[in-house]
This record gives C-alpha cells, sequence and structure tokens, in this order.
C-alpha cells in the first residue's frame, strides 16, 4: 500500500519480476519475428531498417534480463509464464506480406509502449526509467508512416486488408494482455492490487486507461492512412 | 599489381567494393535467417544465445554499410549483385528443427570465417582489420558444439541426419561461391586477377586454399560429432 514501493517488499518484488519478465519474453519475441518479417522487404534498405528496430528489441530485452539477474531473479523462470501468450499472439498475427510485417512493427510496437507508460505510473523510479527506456523513437514511426502510405498510394486496394489486419493486432493484444491479467497475479497486483505507486489503480481508472490506450491505437491507424 | 593496393586504384576500389558489398549481404542474411531460425529453439536460453549470434552479425553488417559508404560506394548497389547467390544458399539450407538450426549457424560461420582469413591476405590493412573484425568469437563455438553433442547423445538416430545437412552446407556454399566468382570479376580479380596485394593467388595457391576450407570444415563437422 506503499506510495513508493521497493523491492524489500516480497509482493511488490514479484509484481516487478512479473512484469519484467513479461517484458523480457515480448522484446525477445518481438526481435526474432521481426528480424524474420525482414525477409519480407522488397529493398535492401527496408530489410536492413526492420533488422535494426529488431536488433534494438533485442538490446532492450538484454538489458531487462540484466535488471532481473540484478533484483535476485532467474530471468528464464521469469519470461517463462509470458511465454504462451506471446507467441499465440505472433501465430496469429503472422504478416503475410511486407506491408503487414510493417504494419505490425508500428501498430504492434505502438501497442507495447502505450502499455509501458501505463503501467510505469505504478512501479519505482528505477524500474519505471527501465521500462520507459524500452520505448519507441520517433524515426521508427517515421519510416513506417512512409512504407504504408506510399504502399497504399501504388495499391488502394490493400488499405482493406491493411485495416483488417491492423484490427487483428489490436484485438489479439487485448485478448492475449486479458488472459496474461487474469493467470498472473504478479502483474495484476501492480495495475489494481495495491502493491504498485498510489496503490494502484482503481476500476474507473482501468477505464481511463483502456480508453487512452484505443485512442492511441485509433491515432496510430489514422497516421499509417488506415481506417480504425 | 602493387604489392600493397590502395584505393585510388579503380580496379583495386571495384573488387573492395565487391568484396564489403558480398560479406555486408551475407552479414544482414545471416542475421535474419539466424533470428528466425532462432524460434525453432527448445529452451529460452538457447533462444537468447542465437539471438545474440545474430544481433552480432548484424552489427558486422553496420560496420560494413559503414565502410563502403566511407570509400564513396553506394552500399545498397554494393550488395545487390550478391543477393541471389545468398538467398540461394539459404533457401536450400533451411533448418527443419533446432538442432539443424545450430549446425548451420556453426558450421555456415566457419565457412564464412575460412574465407574472410583467406580473402584477407590480398587486401590493403584496414580493409583487412575490418574484415578479420567480423570474425567467429569462440564462445559461440562452445555453445554450437555443447548443443549438439548433447542431442546426438540424447537420440543418436539425429547423428545420421545432422551429418547429411552438413555436407549440404558446404556443398551449397561451395556452389553459391563459385558462381559469384564467375559472375562477379571484381572479387575474382582481388583472388586472381593481379589486383589484390601481393598480385592475387596462382592455380597452386587457389588449389591449396580450397583444400585448408575443405579440412577446417571437415574438422569443424568432427567436432560437433558429425562424419564430414
Amino acid at each position: 500500500m506503499s506510495d513508493d514501493p521497493t523491492l524489500d517488499d516480497p509482493a511488490y518484488h514479484a509484481a516487478v519480476v512479473d512484469l519484467l519478465g513479461a517484458l523480457a519474453y515480448a522484446e525477445l519475441s518481438a526481435f526474432s519475428r521481426m528480424a524474420a518479417d525482414s525477409e519480407l522487404a522488397p529493398t535492401l534498405a527496408n530489410k536492413a531498417e526492420l533488422g535494426s528496430v529488431a536488433v534494438t528489441e533485442f538490446h532492450h530485452h538484454e538489458a531487462l534480463v540484466a535488471e532481473l539477474a540484478r533484483i535476485g531473479a532467474d530471468p528464464v523462470a521469469a519470461m517463462q509464464p509470458f511465454i504462451h501468450a506471446l507467441d499465440a499472439f505472433h501465430e496469429r498475427t503472422r504478416p503475410s506480406f511486407w506491408l503487414e510485417g510493417v504494419v505490425k512493427a508500428y501498430i504492434g510496437d505502438g501497442i507495447a509502449a502505450d502499455f509501458y507508460r501505463e503501467i510505469a505510473r505504478f512501479v519505482d523510479d528505477r524500474t519505471r526509467d527501465l521500462v520507459l527506456s524500452s520505448l519507441d523513437d520517433v524515426t521508427r514511426a517515421d519510416f513506417a508512416v512512409t512504407v504504408v502510405r506510399d504502399g497504399i498510394q501504388a495499391d488502394p486496394r490493400v488499405a482493406g486488408r491493411l485495416a483488417l489486419f491492423g484490427r487483428r493486432l489490436i484485438g489479439e493484444a487485448l485478448t492475449q494482455g486479458q488472459q496474461v491479467a487474469v493467470e498472473r497475479d504478479g502483474l495484476a497486483s501492480l495495475l489494481v492490487g495495491g502493491v504498485g505507486r498510489g496503490g494502484g489503480a482503481d476500476l474507473a481508472e482501468i477505464g481511463r486507461m483502456f480508453a487512452r490506450m484505443t485512442d492511441n491505437h485509433s491515432n496510430r491507424m489514422a497516421r499509417l492512412g488506415l481506417t480504425p
């Protein structure tokens, strides 16, 4: 119930291990899927660009694993509970052509970044800084927006298909996220169970978080030139 | 014909652009294929380990691209001529299960490293240092040897299948390498055309290079516990 949670509190420690484990596996799986998706790129420059984003995710993964080890957790054990949900997300959102790969990188990272920003409010300063350091940079967004808008201009019929794909991404992210929240007490307790900074969120606040995340998703879709 | 070639010589410059372009695309495609292959890993630790090797390849790619730009070449144009052969190599050596992925990483990187070492003798000091900096480190070899030997111990029948796969790797590498040598005057001229350091190699020396590379391949196969 502390306003300023510390890792000496076993419940808070468990919650942070859950959070960092989820993020560490999210970054590792984003890395390998995105690197594989870079094979779909039509040009070498595009391939290297998506590869570079993937490599950034891997370095985030490394930083999260290092922090897990630092706070006395087994990184592999911490990631394990989140493999199923994240792998399921990726299986169900496998891009079938290059532009879907770019939409996935941009929309998927955007959803993750929103979640990072929301959860960061409930953790201690050090954990918050680490979580926020895994956020997107702007260059990447410019790259995705340019590639997708150019693709739609070249073949307007593709816009409908990409819009559907974007909706599948947010749908699967929410489905898997909810599944994880139900199964993992640690993560849920950070958000609503009172172990997080400020005692976590109440139901009304959860509703507003949800609204912010779906609003941001719609804005990102619009930026790509897609109907949300 | 110089003993100490410089980039002021247009023929030597073209040869180095060819060499760096080939290596840059080799590293980029090794990165994305290996990252994709890391999905086959049975454990998180294995997945992260192969991912880390892939990321190292990407950073080599970045260094090679930077050097191409520095010597006034268009990196994308320099890589372009080698896409077909390298993609064909990867298509024909796509691992169908985890241990094949590890054999490919170890044997494939080994063949590449042998080639790097051989070609390094024919280039100027700066280019040589860059090429040699893309070589394997020992940790990676230990990882592959342990994983493959453990895999064979757990299921001895897999050894025959992996040995066949290893032979396919060297076969495809030589086939595609020969194709590139025939098509790309620049690379060939470095080796045998007299623009390289010391005037390049004569036929007898090419024969010895070939023998060294196949010997080294056999030694690597043996280290994995496989019949060459």
